[in-house]
């Protein structure tokens, strides 16, 4: 008998831990809810709402306003709001010619942030973690946030999720580099350091909270210099067995083609990176981002070269995302950074190829957007990252955070 | 507090029927196991083993045998075993140049089956139903076996999941055909049929039973006239929106090349399906396995221009590969059909590729292995595909059931 009653107990506890988790979840993505959009929400009854709610409340995570009439018959209903102060975490992105810092509350408020340009280059892992640590403290200084649970970190490399290893990041020149143990070392924090590639975080923010935050089947394609993905299924990331998994701009869509940074030949990239966009128009290879804008603006103004360059990407965009529409039957196709830029430019060729070349089942079901969240949603989806652990097991966190309150801050 | 009980209450239901879905879904997919082994698989305590297998018991599901030492320190534990006669699917397939059924029991036991050969043709939807009705009633003739639960269908095209029409199946002929809705009414069926796409079904049965038994991330690639394709992403089958996923054969790989029969042009299917192979060895385009037999046995005995054909083969296969191991991140590339037969001709050609052409840290950690199912693994795929609802609450199917005897057969 007492076996049993031991074993009614765990399996309350791991149920009582979902539905936690799907609470912080739902006022995490959507903001506050009533107690009633709860119920509706996650599934749960009214009673079971009002009691883990009070459980959050014990615990510092949400808070409970007045019940506010809602012009709807029955009971009024409290207003239940995440304390975005009650956790906060710190989420850092290299990118290719910027590096940025913020800080984000649970809920994913952002409280500060601060982004750098510098010019596209090789730097070493220690120089780049130099670089961030002068970020941390401008973006810290002055405020009194409250505990810091975690460290999110995007990079334009292909990472290995399980200790922030950058296996390679041709942009940037490196390899193999540990930048997950640099970074948790120089910063001297004692709250885990995660490490993913940037569009892969890209794809998740603009899943939770950006352009495709009511689909569950999405491919997330961006890049500045190379090509990056992101893809969702079924309401996951698509990680792979080590978190490398997503590198569309390496499919091959032309063998015969040109050389690609990876190695190999007529990947996705060298037809659709902005090399070869920057070239057939007459630019120099590396002309970086002001170049791009300016054969944009030569496109409005109705240069026939930049427009032809243009039609040349979005076909070949529209190539390879007719493939991957054939692979993942996806609602959505999001468009980010250089392509979400370039978005109204190309988006009747990459109509016209998806018509033309995808299956006609899985084509009729997928929409191409561009990004809602911009530049930053790599950094947001550092964020995402980093709260992670707490939305997954809410009281896991916090009493992790109260049992020691050193880490509370670091130095 | 009334309604904390009844809260506790459903939290407890919802746990219980993960509870036996897990200790079913481990004895359907290795088989007998002792209580100490279900113990270290689903993490459960000895205590909720003893009364949740106490209940699969009651609900006639499995049985315990007598207690068996081990040879290892502490008490005997007693051997569990599905009863493999409790619940019995039906499982089609429509393949290019085959039809085939078989019933299949809990565990995945396959009580008869029967396969016939038939000219690669354009058999309307209701043709092939009549075939298959007399297929079935082949495979029934004679046999008492337990009650129907459901049937599965695997179809060499692709397949809306939620009602089982064949959205597109290029090489048998069929467009927007009603297969889920036709096999219904012909079968006279009052338990579900659902309708899937073969590689699907295929890849499903490899990740449950065969050669992808031990990993989480696959890809799954076979083909006979055409190339199927089925992912497994982090455990679970690569859907989509609505089941179309997977159709790796129509990713682009050469744009400039030949008309897809898809309408697109310059697909992978151009490259590694049959035609292809067979055309640059001399042999007729639709020469179909009989002519992919010869050429083997030409290449065997050294002919140079069959052999060509096959490196040709390896080399395409090797260059899409590389794209899947850069966008998926597999633990395994498992090869089936003819791809599968063809393995041991290609294997050098593919690996040399791939560590050509994929990205070293992905390819470091994928295999390539052919199909351990072989030709049947769509059939078995169809059935794990019906047995899933049992799997997932083995108590609701069971009930259903029971309630219901007229669901023990059909006519």
């Amino acid at each position: 008998v007492t076996g049993r009653l031991v074993e009614l107990g765990q399996r309350s506890e791991t149920v009582r831990r979902a539905n936690l988790s799907a609470i912080v979840r739902a006022l995490h993505v959507s903001g506050p809810l009533s107690r009633s959009e709860l119920v509706a929400r996650t599934g749960l009854t009214r009673s079971a709402i009002r009691d883990l709610v009070g459980d959050l409340v014990a615990m510092g995570l949400v808070t409970e306003g007045a019940a506010a009439a809602l012009g709807t018959p029955g009971r009024p209903s409290r207003v239940v709001s995440l304390d975005t102060h009650a956790a906060v975490v710190l989420a850092l992105e290299i990118a290719v010619d910027s590096l940025a810092a913020a800080i984000v509350g649970l809920g994913g408020e952002v409280f500060a942030s601060t982004r750098v340009e510098r010019p596209a280059g090789h730097d070493s892992p220690d120089a780049v973690v130099a670089d961030l640590l002068r970020l941390v403290t401008e973006v810290r200084t002055g405020r009194e946030d409250g505990p810091l649970i975690g460290i999110g970190v995007a990079v334009v490399g292909i990472v290995r999720r399980s200790d922030g290893v950058v296996s390679t990041a041709p942009n940037i020149g490196w390899r193999d580099a540990p930048l997950g143990e640099r970074l948790t070392a120089a910063l001297g924090a004692p709250v885990p350091v995660f490490v993913a590639n940037e569009a892969d975080l890209a794809a998740l923010a603009e899943h939770r909270r950006g352009a495709a935050a009511a689909a569950d089947d999405v491919i997330f394609i961006s890049g500045e210099v190379g090509v990056g993905g992101g893809i969702i299924v079924g309401g996951a990331p698509l990680l792979g067995v080590a978190g490398y998994g997503g590198e569309v701009g390496h499919l091959p869509v032309n063998p015969e083609g040109r050389a690609c940074r990876c190695g190999s030949i007529g990947c996705w990239e060298t037809e659709i990176g902005e090399e070869a966009l920057l070239v057939a128009a007459g630019y120099p290879p590396d002309g970086g981002r002001e170049a791009v804008d300016a054969l944009l603006r030569e496109a409005i103004g109705g240069s026939v070269r930049a427009r032809a360059s243009l039609e040349r990407l979005g076909h070949w965009l529209g190539i390879g995302l007719a493939g991957l529409v054939n692979v993942f039957n996806p609602r959505l196709i999001v468009l980010g950074g250089r392509f979400g830029r370039l978005h109204s430019f190309v988006r009747r060729t990459i109509e016209a190829e998806l018509d033309a070349r995808a299956l006609a089942a899985p084509r009729a079901l997928v929409s191409v957007v561009p990004t809602a969240l911009g530049e930053d949603a790599p950094l947001l989806g550092a964020a995402e990252l980093a709260l992670e652990p707490l939305l997954a097991d809410p009281g896991s966190v916090v009493g992790a955070r109260s049992a020691d309150p050193a880490q509370a801050g670091f130095r």
